[in-house]
């Protein structure tokens, strides 16, 4: 029987957004791409941007933070004829306030979706990829991760747990074929969500002064596709005009 | 009125434990001395032992992972007479495993005792202490904050999320007089639960190859004296012998 | 005129060696090389293979520590016709040696081969790159750059002073156009210097084990042709075998 | 015959300065104190403010980069009845200047003062801890060493291989007994030099917003008493109101 290789892309929103990017990436590439994330309408309309390129999705309505909604996710993509060797998760919920204005409940929920939920994902995409000992795993990571500058504190304390983990599957997974990698956006993505939040800030930059979502897609394709000999486990992606 | 200083350790436990010997080392100082863990009989036990030395301590059966709780503690030891100027967040629960047999609730637990509970601490720390614009507070962190090592994943993600938690604190508070510090335990310290969990590696460590609680509480007390001028926001503790 | 986009890489050794691996990617991809090294020898066998392969280059006998040289290997990229647009500093010295056996010749000469040089080779590349507002600087790192391990002290200083200076420059450089990257090559390169110091330590090594030329060489080449918008500043690559 | 224990401290300049500073608190604490420096006129202001105050020192004129003199007062400071047990290297020369303003002359002389004058200075100390399985070297290091901010870039690098430097000897020469120190003082010192280098900077400083000599000195002699079970390895200090 043919087998089709496929790609999980988790944190899939408008279609101007990174996920979708990554998903639109994947299935030009070739791969059947299951792309998950909570809006079936979002997860719809990037499906059908894919399907008239020519590429395959399958939607998967999916709460990173449930897990057996990601092992759903995962299993539909490496079974029934479905070979998984790539999976990205793109959640990302930023937040900024005082410390003595963060309540417990965004706290946490910061790193459920930040941490946690890239734990669950990490689980399920190794465990189904273990099964073929190859395959990669990306995260979507921040600067934050480095550094914790208010009022981004509490945002930076789910990246940086991240970030561990992160690095600790790398080095635990690699000897076993597993290529793991973290990547450290800073700057504003030039998508959806920016334009909506932050019209000011976009429009103070200059021209290539946004990430954009091509071009990070294109860094997660590289990363897929570099041999066991020569693999990247973290690296940074910013504008030209971003201080750093 | 005559106003008593005071100090919060939360996460106390066995008397040869690191939360004791802050402990006894504060009330040596003179300060009252709230004693915050799970264990009636064990912080029982401490309070004892403070008394036999001529100091003075309250205890209060507290989890850190309640923030009502958090908050009495604090409310007591800023009240009624007592004016808190330290506060040390000791909790500590480590942990190892290959990241596929650690389960979501390992996974969540290490993070709210490790880094949920240090941020509930702060907040509560942080309230008090603004009132009067001064005081000191400092975290037991690990070496698992900057790197992420096998099978200590889960752990070191937790401990990543405090490390930089705290390092938000610092900048944000340090501007309103208030000194918060992260200090990284490398080593095995020379103490109860350390001889229960671990003997043979006990045994097997030279002479003066572990972290003595004396000295570390030496050092936090230390920590609490420096002049507002030249403050201290992260420092490593390791026995000579350990390799790092 | 025509103008022929050009290409500088310093540290040109054997032909089973990351500099003659970068020049033959260089050129593969239309840039005419200038090839700077030690050895006329060496630097003829690079060149010959280039030409065999209907590449361009030229090359300069160049001592990477002696500014005039390298000035002059600089003047000839971007003279005449030739518009450089991409830089790789690939000098590399390993030594290691406990500290008390290293003597101040040693010391100084690691940091003149692996900083100093650095330090020359960016003023040169980028006094050349300013002109045109635009190009790469790609300098090869060692994951000595993050940690000092004995006996490679002083190998690390003269690596850690190289990354500082890499990283001051990308910041200084990036807003007027100037993409500066470090790249940490963590393992052992698959090629003839290797396997002529170590053969051991290369015949125990798996499969893919080894750092391979041409995969670090496309990565390079992925670097330079990163868009402005979205520029990679450091990353890693390791074999997927190797610890770290 | 009675042994006198001894300190170096090499970097000695005016007497508001930290050199001055830490010499006068080694000796205060009974240390017969060997004090290093370019300036025999500075030297004999320190050395006689330490005699009023009842210490013993003396001076060597020393250049920290000319191997031979360190040698001679390491010699001096470890034979005829004197036992080293501590020794300072606080030789700091700061710069600024966008790089392609830098020549090499500065570039290296940056980094023979910082660096290499480290490096001479570490082999000629610990050849003569050795001698006695124990004791303390601490370096005064820079915020610079862990970031490269232009106009900084190359005084980062000379301070970023210090800092590998200083972190390479404390893991060789820990398990031998001897405590090798990195300190990184962040901000402005409340000394002579600053004041009259930095006059406007001085003045706009919030009161305790500047690096007080004598809290410095306290803590590199806390760090010397430290029990060799709990060692630090790296601290910062920084004023309450520097921002990092």
């Amino acid at each position: 029987m043919h087998t089709i290789p496929s790609a999980v892309v988790l944190g899939v929103g408008p279609e101007q957004g990174l996920g979708a990017a990554l998903a639109r990436k994947f299935s030009s590439e070739g791969l059947h791409v299951f792309i998950g994330g909570r809006s079936k309408k979002k997860l719809e309309s990037v499906a059908e941007g894919i399907r008239k390129r020519g590429g395959q999705s399958t939607l998967v309505i999916t709460d990173a933070t449930v897990e057996q909604q990601v092992c759903l996710l995962f299993e539909m993509a490496n079974n029934n004829g479905y070979k998984l060797e790539l999976a990205a998760y793109n959640v990302d919920s930023i937040f900024s306030a005082p410390l003595l204005e963060t309540d417990i409940e965004q706290f946490t929920q910061l790193w459920q979706q930040n941490c946690m939920g890239g734990f669950i994902f990490g689980k399920q995409a190794i465990s189904q990829l273990c099964k073929h000992k190859q395959g990669t795993v990306i995260y979507t990571g921040a600067t934050a991760s480095l550094r914790a500058k208010p009022p981004f504190t509490s945002f930076s304390a789910a990246k940086s747990g991240l970030r561990a983990l992160v690095q600790g599957m790398a080095r635990e997974f690699a000897p076993q074929g597993i290529h793991v990698v973290h990547v450290i956006l800073d700057g504003v993505i030039d998508g959806e969500r920016s334009r909506a939040n932050f019209p000011e800030l976009i429009s103070s930059k200059a021209e290539n002064g946004l990430l954009n979502l091509e071009a990070i897609a294109d860094t997660y394709w590289s990363l897929h596709r570099q041999p066991a000999s020569t693999w990247t486990h973290e690296m940074d992606l910013r504008p030209f005009s971003e201080a750093f």
